[in-house]
This record gives C-alpha cells, structure tokens and sequence, in this order.
C-alpha cells in the first residue's frame, strides 16, 4: 500500500473501529476478498444501494448532513432491504468516491456513522472500496444477509391486511424542514427535532422484520420497505394482479409530523402517503393473522398498524377514510431519481 | 416503477439478458434483495471494487472505452479478486451511477458487456441500482463467490516460489497505445491488438485459480491478483516478513508485448513489474508442487510461470537476471490513485 492510498486507508479503518469484525467473519477487510459463514439452513440475500451527493444527500449549504449522518444513512438504507425479507443484515461492503477537498478527517467521520448503524443492526463491515469522484461523494454499500425464509414482495392475496410498521411522513417531515431553512425549524419548536431525526437517521426495522418472517406463510405472505413512498411501494406489493384500499384513520402520522405540516403550511397525509424514506417495512397479513402479527412486533420491541386491505382489482389503489368505507382514487406516485 | 426510472430499468435488463439467471439465484432482480443458495460445505466470498471515469477509464477522446468495454472490465476485475482466492464467482450486484448524456442505447450496450464477463465466468448479475452521477460514470461490482478452502495473501514461507499466470506488461503495453494515439498504434501492426485487448477485456483467472486451490495447503500457500503491479502485489504477498527475488529472464513478457514496447520507445520489463492490471494471479508454490503446479494449472487451460522465490529477509525485494542470482534492489512500486 502506497503512502497516497495508506492517508485515507488509515482513515477508514480508525472510522470503522471494531465494526470490522462480527457473526461469521472468517476473514475480514484486507485480503482480495472477504471469506464469511453462511449460518448453516439459511439462505444468503444480498442487496445494494447507491447514494450520491446532489441527489439523496447534500454536503454543503443549508440541507447538508454531517458525514457520520451520511455514513448511517447509506448503509442505514440497505439493511432495511434486508429486514424487508425478514432477514439479518449480517456483513457490508461499501465503496467510497471522495471528492476533491473532502478531508481524511471527514471520510474518518463518515465511516464512525457507517459503524455506527452496522453495530446498532448486528453487521460487520468486510469489504470495501476507495476510488475518487471529484465532484461529488459516492457511497455504494452492498448488504448481505442471511434469513430461514425469506419474504418476498410476491405473495399477497386479496383480502389480506396492509400491514406497516412503525411511523410515516417523519422523514419527508424531516426534509421540508431541512428545506424549510433555520427559521421554519425554529418556528416547529420540539416537533422539528423528531422529524429531523427520522430523515438523518433512518431506523431499519430489522427485529419487526424477523418476528414478521417468523409468523410463517400464514402469518405475513409478502413484504417489502417503504423506501420510494406509501402508495407507490404498495403499488408494488398489488404487483399488478391485485389493488388495496387504505384507511386514512389508521395511518401512524405521529403528533410532530401533524405539527411539522402544520408549522409548514403543508399535507402531513401526503407525506406519510408519498414522501417515502421513512423504511418502514409494509407487508400483507393475512386475515388469521390480524391479532398475532401486531403482537408478534410488538414483543420484538416495534409496532405494526393495519391500515388497509388488498382487493381483487388489479392496479386499483384506494384511500377511504376508515374501514369499510369506498373512498376514492390514490394514486401510485412517490419518489422518482430520474423524474 | 414510474416512467423515468422505467426506461432506464429497461436499457439494464434488456443488456443484462441471460446474465440475471445461473447457479444458485433463488431469486434474483426484482425484489427488495435477492436470494441465493450457497453450495453446501463451501464458505462465502464476497469482494467490491468501483470504477470512475476519468480515473480507471475513458469515455470521450482517443482513449473512449467503447461502453461494452467498460462493463465487462469493470465485473472482471472483482471476479479476478474471487479468483485469487480460489473460488468461483457465482454472483454479481451491479450500481451504476449514470452521468448526464448517457444514453439508453449505452447503458444497454454497457450492461451488455457485463453479461458477457458473467456468462464467460459463470457469474449471475443477481442485483443492482441505478443512480445519478452527473459528471462522470461510475461503476461499483460486487461479486459474491463460493471456495472450499479460499486462499489467502498470508502464508507464503521463505523458500517458496513466486508462481504467475499468463503473461505480464499486456495491458500497460495496451494503455500506453491508447495514450500514443492512433499513429503509434498503426506503427506497431498486430503486436498493438494484442496489447489493446488485454486492456480492454482483462480475462480473470478463474479456471486457474481453482486448480491451484485445489492443490491444497501443501501446493500454494498465499495468493492474490495482479492488479496494481507486480512488484507492489508481490510486496503485499511478502506482507512484512518476507522478502522476494525475481527472476528476470523467467517473466513471461510475450513478444507483443517486447514490440509494443520498442515501438514506443519504453521498457517492456517495466511494464511488465510496474504496469499493473495485468490481473494474473500471483502465488506462492511450496517448492514439493514445483512441477505439479504448473501441470495443474496447464490441465485448467492455463500457464503457470515459476518467477522468483521468496525469502526470509523482510520488505526486501531484489530482481536478479535468471535463477541463482543475486540481483538488485526492485521498488514495490505501482499504480496508486490517491498519489
């Protein structure tokens, strides 16, 4: 290794401390490659992600996030595709484009934030990658997990109850407030904080993942993660031979996203139904399943809302106000990198 | 999936064709992850490398890589590192950040050439992103592989032979033809094809890096991959305790590689130490498998070249002109990015 590469090298290994170790690791960073024990009956899933400054993120100005935000983030996000197929995300890989003046001390930063969501979720860090974009950063973090019976986002029938954990809108809450500038924060008081707080530092919901997957078949039969939007990523569970009708009453908007909107003048409904990002994992329960599953969350220390039904008419996304009610037309759009 | 992503998705998969399916894939593109079944009694491997251009390749000027190009170069390069340990690259995941004026037509013809390096290895494309990169294209492979006892770069004792593939210098030659431009490479004549290609579509080593794993601890003990140079991945096999003397006249430097170089008025055997991306893989041979080495790798398809012999005086690199010699002083220099 070379004194120009050993500089930043030696920046990424301080950054991810012990994070480089964990389940399985047989052989770590350092080698051509990383050698790993699959948990003897489970199957390997694997996932990647790319985020881009500009794009998922900025660096600079008045929405910039910190670098060990950005760290999280990035692998914050592809865990949850892993908890999306009731999966643990065992072990990363994650590749870094530096840009031009972005400090050893910053890449240091960004990979204490990388560790930092790797040990909160159970996963060791065991191979990466440094090349540089002068422009601006690139992280591109591959998740792999292992699961005895991985979900799908297949498998739905109708009469199934849309299932969802946790909380919507936080993060899209989170964005208009960052977009908002200092005086819209100031102005939302402790409300801004929570909301913040859900776009910097997404929490995949891998326990509610995994007691998910534990029900059986008969328990959940298909699932997936709210990362584009509510509708567009239930859109996506219908896969096109089924429809869903949501009830507005049941959605988990919390208090400081109702007041967030408030203070911003906005929708918080259309948040929690297309701002996306929030990771929350959204699956179909089936009817028996309709008292065990929220339990079954519950014990692992999460929550699951049942907020709609998946109906025999494909493509037909509704939302009602409550359940049994008709309502009317919801339609399948959320969050597009190249709309 | 909305419309603008649509298009794009569609440019991926219609390149990638046949590549999403192989051994293995359970479930590939399409869900929130894919998932694989990992052959029993083997251990996982998993490796990442990201390409940027500008840094690792050319897509405008005299040095434009053709975009099939650029996607078969950038998975051979980590099946090469799954190579090096001795084990077969079963899976890819593949992001794309796409810069601003790319078109369809070429991340098709892109995808296109990566189908082509996984169907030449048996790799299945089984994941992959898309995103936004508007300045330059950057490209990050992680390949995912299975050995029954991966090699490692530790290992390696005094005594032990320094054993390469193939041929040295090719794919130096071949970028300094594309530095000198169109005139240089028509003075050379056929020599300058041969070099170009080995540049352009490295061909990794798979088929001998599992004869030479199969040998077993008594046969090689430590390997890794050409990638930065000779002289700095042989460093790197000595890792601080040993050292090693290379053996001049037994470097396999082809003829094309010697006519490039007078053509272009440089050295071949400094191409051949230094150049870097040859990706052949570099071993340490237990002087008992002197001969059955060689024959194994022969029977896999290949050539194994006994170059050097290690030794036991730490960091010390010496280059000596045949078997015997004592030689001087060889730098462990090589490519560095962040020089």
């Amino acid at each position: 290794v070379s004194a120009g590469e050993a500089a930043w090298l030696a920046a990424v290994v301080s950054g991810l401390g012990a994070a480089v170790s964990g389940e399985g690791v047989l052989r770590g960073i350092g080698d051509d490659a990383a050698v790993l024990a699959l948990p003897a009956g489970e199957s390997l899933i694997a996932t990647v992600d790319m985020v881009v400054e500009g794009q998922h993120f900025e660096r600079r100005g008045p929405r910039a996030a910190t670098p060990a935000d950005i760290g999280w983030r990035a692998l914050a996000v592809s865990q949850s595709d892993i908890a999306a197929m009731g999966g643990r995300p065992l072990w990363a890989l994650s590749s870094l484009g530096v840009p031009d003046g972005m400090t050893a001390a910053e890449v240091e930063a960004l990979c204490a934030g990388l560790a930092e969501a790797a040990a909160a979720y159970g996963t060791a860090v065991v191979g990466g990658n440094l090349a540089r974009n002068p422009e601006r950063l690139v992280l591109d973090v591959t998740v792999l997990g292992a699961a005895r019976r991985p979900l799908s986002r297949a498998g739905a029938r109708p009469g199934d109850l849309v299932g969802v954990t946790g909380r919507l809108g936080a993060a899209a809450a989170g964005l208009a407030l960052l977009r908002g500038g200092e005086r819209l924060r100031a102005a939302c008081g402790a409300a801004a904080g929570e909301c913040l707080q859900a776009q910097r530092r997404p929490q995949p919901r891998v326990a509610e993942g995994l007691a998910l997957g534990a029900l059986g078949p008969q328990g959940v039969r298909a699932m997936c993660d709210v990362s584009d939007g509510l509708a567009i990523d239930l859109a996506r569970l219908c896969g096109g031979t089924l429809g869903a009708v949501l009830w507005r009453e049941a959605l988990p908007v919390p208090a400081a996203v109702r007041a967030a909107a408030a203070c911003a003048g906005e929708d918080a409904l259309q948040w929690a139904l297309h701002g996306g990002e929030d990771y929350e994992l959204l699956c179909a329960v089936a009817p028996e399943a309709a008292s065990a599953a929220p339990r079954a969350v519950a014990r692992a220390g999460g929550a699951l809302h049942l907020i709609g039904e998946f109906t025999a008419t494909p493509g037909e996304l509704r939302l009602a106000a409550r359940r049994g009610g008709r309502g009317g037309p919801l339609p399948a759009s959320g969050w597009d990198p190249f709309a």
